[in-house]
């Protein structure tokens, strides 16, 4: 199973970017991971710039995004709701005309050092994630509240106990998820 | 496959009874519907009455919940939201130890006489059955905007071509949906 | 000033009735607060009853909202919305014709054991009351997080230092939120 | 009074753009508007070149908010919710030390050609607006649906009688609240 990581943040020592850096040891056998594109290469959405061609990064992030047996979004909360960086990566791509998150897994993940741990973004975020007619998994729900004491920042590194137990059953009820929709399409086709 | 109603209207010449009236007529064959128990029924939540054990209407509306195949919420919006004795309805189910939502299909249509036709309180809705960990179908979305043109009022029906198509297209995908996941569910097990 | 307490909560020993009875000592001086009527005492809304008349309840509880300078909404979040109850009284008090919540000033606060204390209901009344009209303030927010460690059970008092300041310092700036909307609807009229 | 214009698309021949277009001649005498540089100009957000210092285009928008009486944010909605462009020039805008957005006046329109009009994104615009302590104004609410039928594409101009009528009650309001806010400023100075 192949899943790939949709970060929302370009910070380099971004917490988001450290629980997207334990996601491979936390996650069941046979579950890899792999980076989707940049958000920060894509240029703000225009309908006039789609009209003359979509930007090839444009196309290759909906590539990847199609490919991937599912999608983990890992994002900081920017003004309670979601980055504007994410969600320009999300505008342009729902515009493919191959519909690149339609029925796609999608796993959400937040850390921030806020007491809510991103969770406005994360509703946000479920509500666009409608329209692109997503499958976003309910629960468990990981929000990684005050980031700064569960990350090492020197290291980059997940270090809180209890968030890695959360995650790693999270990422256990994806892969489940995962197989049970790719079971009910397989016998519907 | 058995469906369930759960309405959000208590008045008797509701817009949303005549939406919900109207069903049977447009669903796929195989596909039947109950109505569940009224949500007048129920008192206003308290965890003191429910530490002394769930009144009789609650069980009896989490019974029907678990029991059927899929539920269909319709429902009027209320102050940009979900009516409040709708959700009181919810609060009431979600704490039964059966969990009626959990992993049950979810189908959302509402009808206003506004011109957003109760979408408000769909997004609200939504959220909130993430918690009891509904499957709630994205796509197509039904709002029935300025229903007192689409619904006869003398007879409750509902009249307007155009919203019984797409409600006739919601009701073929809602049961396709049942369906795949009650397979993934199956080959799980 | 005089600020009317509307309780999301029945439970007698709720955390919530904790932190509304802890308000008197942490408001400025010159700020009194009176408890509404309980969301319990009201039906679950029907439009049918409204045409036959208000609920004496209703009428009564609309008018305590008119009278106050403002009102302090104080709500556990259930199933990561409003209250259905709360609901329920705020569906009932937007009919009343004299409309009680329109330009009232609005404070909210929360209370529950989640990591959350509360937020998501927050956001969704926020959404509610704008259809009401009501003047709701923006910061600082109060959620009191994982209340069963803030709140002594035994005799349901607010005991933690840092709940009490933030409180303290969201009272003050709501009464002058509150003088400032007064003063500046005196200059207009 | 000053207004200044933040407009969510950037193409050439959008619905918003008409819509903002068409305010000068709806708005009461002694109102102005001022388009605000594009958000198109913007980088995505990244802390790490906050860091380094904010860019020009990010400092000279925030310095044309502060100056601003008012600001009115004319927006489509892409998927449900804010444009990621105009989400990502409030994401920088709140960083500035000056908080250009506190305390401000805003107004919200946006048009589209679904039967919803921009709601969805309204919404979620009003959610991120509490963090940067905007006040933003309750109603009337102005979201244009079917804009297709209401702007005359070749002119780009809004033709509709009533879209004309609730625009210009709703900046008539908008002019008497900003006035209200800032005489209760004054007082309170």
């Amino acid at each position: 199973m192949k899943l790939a990581i949709l970060l929302g943040s370009l910070r380099k020592a971004s917490f988001n970017t450290a629980v997207a850096r334990a996601l491979p040891s936390l996650a069941p056998s046979g579950v890899s991971f792999e980076a989707l594109p940049s958000i920060g290469q894509l240029p703000i959405y225009d309908a006039d710039i789609q009209a003359a061609g979509f930007p090839a990064a444009v196309t290759a992030l909906g590539n990847a995004i199609k490919a991937a047996d599912g999608i983990v979004i890992v994002t900081p909360e920017y003004n309670y709701s979601v980055p504007g960086g994410l969600k320009n990566a999300i505008d342009w791509v729902s515009r493919l005309p191959e519909k690149p998150f339609a029925g796609k897994p999608v796993l959400i993940q937040s850390a921030s050092i806020s007491m809510l741990g991103g969770a406005r973004a994360q509703y946000h975020l479920r509500q666009i994630l409608v329209f692109v007619d997503a499958a976003v998994m309910n629960l468990p729900e990981v929000m990684v509240a005050q980031a700064q004491n569960k990350i090492d920042a020197a290291s980059g590194s997940l270090t809180d106990a209890g968030t890695k137990d959360v995650i790693s059953a999270q990422l256990r009820n994806f892969a489940a998820f995962v197989r049970k929709l790719q079971a009910g399409a397989a016998l519907q086709a």
